[in-house]
């Protein structure tokens, strides 16, 4: 439409990654493709995760953080956890200084992915109507603001024209994961546990390293200082702990052992091979763990 | 754009959209998927939802109808719940006024969404098996009849070459959702109970109105009459009952109570902000609800 | 199609089907579309299925092989389930009969559904840096090392590009399936146990015969020797039983009765009408059961 034929159009679509709490048993996911479809059918949608828990805005935020840099460049990130959908709480369309635009509720959803996606550059609130679904609902913005609004955007929309500036500083936040490093112990926040039982902390290699590391760093290879070592840590949560070992992996300990490691995010995991770290400690994400050693 | 060649015929493509009760734990739906592909590489299929639960055709027949509607225009419409796979229910397509063309088996899945798609114009029996995957089984027609069917109408087969024309009214069809209205009481199905736990009934408005309110009519917003008041009403279920009030959202009442409100279908619902409606009053789709006060 | 632009191209890519044990609560089936579309935005990748049980090769490779057989001539078969995923285990590309590429672990997953593609005819391992993500987890080659290969084999990337080549015949092989038949008795394992309970075993119709039929070849529409007959056969597996009659389909019973059909794969499957087979004989995948009458 703009040059030179379907070629050139192609190469201007961004692409939309989409991520919400709408669970796969309803059909608000399909719905919400649908309108996108209908307002530009060659768009292209790349679900990142529905299972988000209801109105876990926390959750949420860690997931679409972890998944955005994978989307190809300047994407649209669609992400939709809104237990106050219909109340004054604001849309927002965020643009990065990856030229990402992110579009979901003002509730702290959205900023750690912005981090991600090179920082915050600008905010913008949802307000023009002629954007939306008529008529708007007050319990699906999915549907009717936040999903017709990052079609046009991928369609080429300019984020200013969905309504008036906010100033990102001003943006809702989630209170930083806790990561605490005291001598011999790391203490650190839960960000996410994955199906297969692998506890994902907030905490990197070097908060590990300076709680209970041996001034080593991490070699080429991504292995954690130590991992060749035989020193035993204890992994723990309330009353329940586990020893573990250092490693690159999950088969780096025998069957069924734990192990502290780098997970594919870069942060510090525990997983035990071919079993359930999570379920062992009875924990999930938002509780916090001990690694001492 | 619409003159020669792919372009041309992009135009023309029909989306399918899909639903099943398939789940996503077994390869029926991607074998589903691989079906069309072969048939039409350059076919979009959106996925409405496959955990319709397991030969539960009414609640398959309410999600369908639900999301249908948000399809781009003159959709095929794939639908498959269907226990009675490889006896002598037929299978079937039906075009609507809108020019939308449903599959599906002939058990009463299809009306529901004819009518949320302008109606059932004309129906068809699918007898061609020139259309159908061979060796055909007898126990997956969603595979070898019915996705083969739909990919064929989404690339502009003509629905009267599937097989002999059936009158509409001959169709299968579901019994009509329950809604009561007596004074001060209104006694509605539950056709969907959602993942957050919120109750949709088969109500309108005009029929809670009737039954509890006091003469007004929704305000251009959407909103409920009486949605401002104080009013607490009495929601029902066999021994088990939440109080609640008109609202337009779940941040309509603070966290934990229960709101009754008009959803994003337009139907009467209940939710309880924050929390889980349906297992607060045991209840499930297909089940009665009773708001009163 | 095959002279000028676009067209020609798209004749040329190959479609992706992807089957992995990473489920849709986490992000990473997302990622690793990411990852894909980043390579070649006009990828098409078609989901076979990722819930399978976490680590379950032998659940994967059975999935997988069935599901195989549908996707569009030449394709691109990515599987991950890959619980030694950063040990010493090399990572796959294999070449079939019918000129499908398979992408995954060393693990015994791929070779099923390389039987089902025409045979495994050539296989080389991925050490071709340059084709993986950096920096390269050791926890998810899907990510950085599976789905980058298979989008590059998609647009065209000889597999002998991806590393040495192996000799198929030290591909690592699960055992086959059980399968015994004696005079009057079938002993077979279970394949597959759906969402309807329905259990597919790896029996095909002439070991069925072979044990308890008479004699009796199949219709030519998919029908068992004997299906018409009224004798009555039993399924145990362990201290529990069901009486069973031979038909096409779940309705060839009464509801609630048990049937010994040939599925959908051509297997012989044992299901009950409208309720669930597996919990009633207590039994999953790798089980076995036993056929007698």
């Amino acid at each position: 439409m703009q040059g030179d034929g379907a070629g050139a159009l192609a190469v201007r679509l961004r692409v939309i990654g989409f991520a919400s709490d709408f669970g796969t048993r309803d059909p608000y996911v399909g719905i919400c493709h649908a309108v996108i479809a209908r307002i530009g059918l060659a768009l292209r949608v790349i679900d990142l995760g529905h299972e988000i828990p209801p109105g876990d805005i926390r959750g949420g935020a860690a997931l679409v953080a972890q998944a955005a840099p994978f989307l190809p460049a300047a994407p649209v990130l669609l992400a939709v956890v809104d237990p106050g959908v219909g109340t004054d709480r604001a849309g927002l369309v965020v643009r990065t200084g990856a030229d990402a635009l992110l579009v979901g509720p003002d509730n702290g959803l959205l900023p750690w992915a912005a981090g991600a996606l090179g920082g915050a550059a600008a905010a913008y609130a949802i307000e023009n109507r002629a954007l939306m679904l008529e008529p708007r609902s007050h319990t699906f913005h999915g549907r009717d603001v936040f999903a017709p609004v990052a079609a046009r955007l991928a369609l080429g929309l300019r984020p200013a024209e969905v309504g008036p500036p906010l100033p990102v500083e001003h943006l809702a936040r989630l209170p930083d994961p806790v990561v605490v490093v005291t001598p011999g112990r790391l203490t650190a926040e839960i960000l996410m546990v994955d199906r297969y039982g692998n506890l994902q902390t907030a905490a990197r290699l070097e908060q590990l390293t300076a709680a209970v590391g041996e001034g080593g760093s991490a070699a080429e290879d991504g292995s954690l200082p130590g991992a060749a070592d035989d020193r035993v840590l204890t992994v723990e949560a309330g009353d329940n702990a586990l020893a573990a070992r250092l490693g690159t992996t999950y088969g780096s300990v025998p069957p069924g052992e734990a192990v502290v490691y780098l997970d594919s995010a870069g942060l510090v995991a525990v997983a035990r091979n071919g079993a359930d770290a999570a379920t062992a400690l009875r924990v999930g994400a938002g509780d916090q763990i001990m690694i001492s050693g």
